[in-house]
């Protein structure tokens, strides 16, 4: 089959790629993908991953209960029998694989392999170019599930990309009223179209002005931005992950007391459900589309500061 | 008066330094100090720090409601007036000073300038080998302060040195049995007197063992050690502040799920108290004492792995 590959920190398209089948797994067809910072991170060494790209898709089910639906995965596939596991953070598997991420080939591809517990099924009113979005919008639904947002009277979102903005929208569809602070003038822009207040980050005066920082900067080095507009004993949400050896001092998180939140996956039953209502809007946010055999220039594209998100029409 | 400078990167014994004295301040002619891990960052360069060395004392003061009494000192000396005192968070006041680390002389010398509001008087059931250990051990309170222990099953302390001896302390009187995992046999086999249990990195098998880590290494990367120790989504407590530009790479952090609290300066009457109730043991802690005038020796002595807290005899 195609498929997008990571191998010795290249990356390249191959029109034959023998693919590692998973009996424990439903085949699904991929309709198309979308390109995520993590997949940039591991282009470039994040996580020693080899294989098939792609962690954000919709596609349609071969077998099981799913057979020739569209649907939707989640990326962690834990062995459901480890303490872990059992303890209700399957998430958190010590065992598990993570598609397109760890161990586990992506949807880069022609078909991915996918547990039959890890899909859900899309409804008839959410189209594909606003379901291939489910992943990144269940990441952003982890904010509230792990914090309790109505404690929180100025959020800050830092990072005017992909996820800032679907941070951004799922802050709001809470009743809070996030400001989003980035460096680009036409994806703020977008945030302003559906009635998100945005700074650039040039005009932020005031220096403490967050006591919740959502760091979407795609940078390790935008913590020391958090660092400088969260109050004393505010709280920081960590959304990135990065290739690297080292990151920011963390001496300001002591001195000023910070509680840092790490926050990853998140609920899809809610995301599919935020989009089947309308409540967060994305049909603003691709900015390029590729077919598949484009993959290497899509990822190229990707990396530009101009663009939101870049999909790969696997199914043409 | 006598008094031990940080200069240019450079620390230095001066015989005859011309003290800025504090009209705001009460004069505590200093008993004692203690060395803590932050004077040998500040010789490093934290915080760009020039002046007087020395955050950790008892004295006498000079004037004011505790006139002729022994006192310790808060370190942390507020405006009183913006909206961060007014909130209720003194600590961290952006036009704060702060003893011996910003921007005001500290009490390794003859006399310490302190504000009235920052004293304490120390009962006469506390000595001073003890009462020198009061702003430490508010350090170590200032954990069960911002979190509720009771909620976690298995806190381990990181690091067998002053801090996570003291760390381990309070938190055993929290009624929680905290694992203190460390480098040095001697060091752990004073703690396992007091009853706590210890381990030894090296012998550290079980990775997970932990829901509350408290990072006492006294090193950036000692947080490695945590990231493999903890749960997901376990807690991290950060106590230790660094000289330098970076730190490790966070990618565990939001991996993991982790909550990374910082911690800083705690409240001193509840430090008193414990002392004054023998509920926190530091008698065996005190490894070396020095002279005012061999200071240098005593803060190359500070940093020795075999040395738990150094003390300089201000007053001999």
């Amino acid at each position: 089959m195609r498929a997008v590959l990571v191998t010795d920190h290249q990356v390249r398209f191959d029109a034959e790629y023998s693919a590692h089948s998973r009996n424990d797994c439903v085949e699904v067809d991929v309709i198309q993908a979308g390109v995520c910072e993590t997949d940039l991170q591991l282009i470039r060494g994040y996580m020693g991953f080899e294989g098939v790209l792609g962690h954000e898709f919709i596609g349609i089910a071969r077998s099981g209960q799913f057979a020739g639906e569209r649907v939707v995965g989640e990326i962690n596939c834990a062995c459901r029998t480890c303490p872990t596991c059992e303890a209700g953070l399957p998430t958190h598997c010590p065992n598990r694989t993570v598609i397109g991420i760890l161990n586990h080939d992506g949807a880069f591809a022609d078909t991915v392999w996918v547990p039959e517990e890890n899909l859900h099924a899309v409804p008839d009113s959410v189209d594909d170019d606003n379901a291939v979005f489910t992943e990144p919008i269940a990441a952003a639904f982890q904010i509230p599930f792990q914090l309790d947002l109505s404690g929180f009277q100025s959020p800050v979102v830092l990072g005017d990309g992909r996820l800032g903005n679907l941070c951004a929208q799922v802050i709001a569809a809470h009743g809070k009223s996030p400001l989003v602070v980035g460096k680009h003038v036409q994806k703020l822009e977008r945030l302003k179209k559906l009635g998100i207040a945005t700074q650039l980050l040039d005009d932020v005066e005031e220096k403490r002005i967050a006591d919740l920082v959502v760091d979407c900067t795609g940078s390790p080095f935008g913590l020391l931005t958090a660092f400088q507009i969260c109050v004393p004993r505010g709280t920081i949400v960590m959304k990135s992950t990065f290739a690297g050896e080292t990151g920011p001092n963390l001496a300001p998180h002591v001195i000023d007391e910070f509680t840092m939140v790490g926050s990853r996956c998140g609920p899809f039953a809610q995301a599919i459900d935020a989009l089947a209502r309308m409540q967060i809007s994305v049909s603003d946010l691709i900015t390029a589309r590729y077919a598949l055999e484009d993959s290497i220039t899509a990822l190229e594209t990707a990396q530009k500061k101009d663009q939101l998100k870049v999909i790969l029409d696997v199914q043409n």
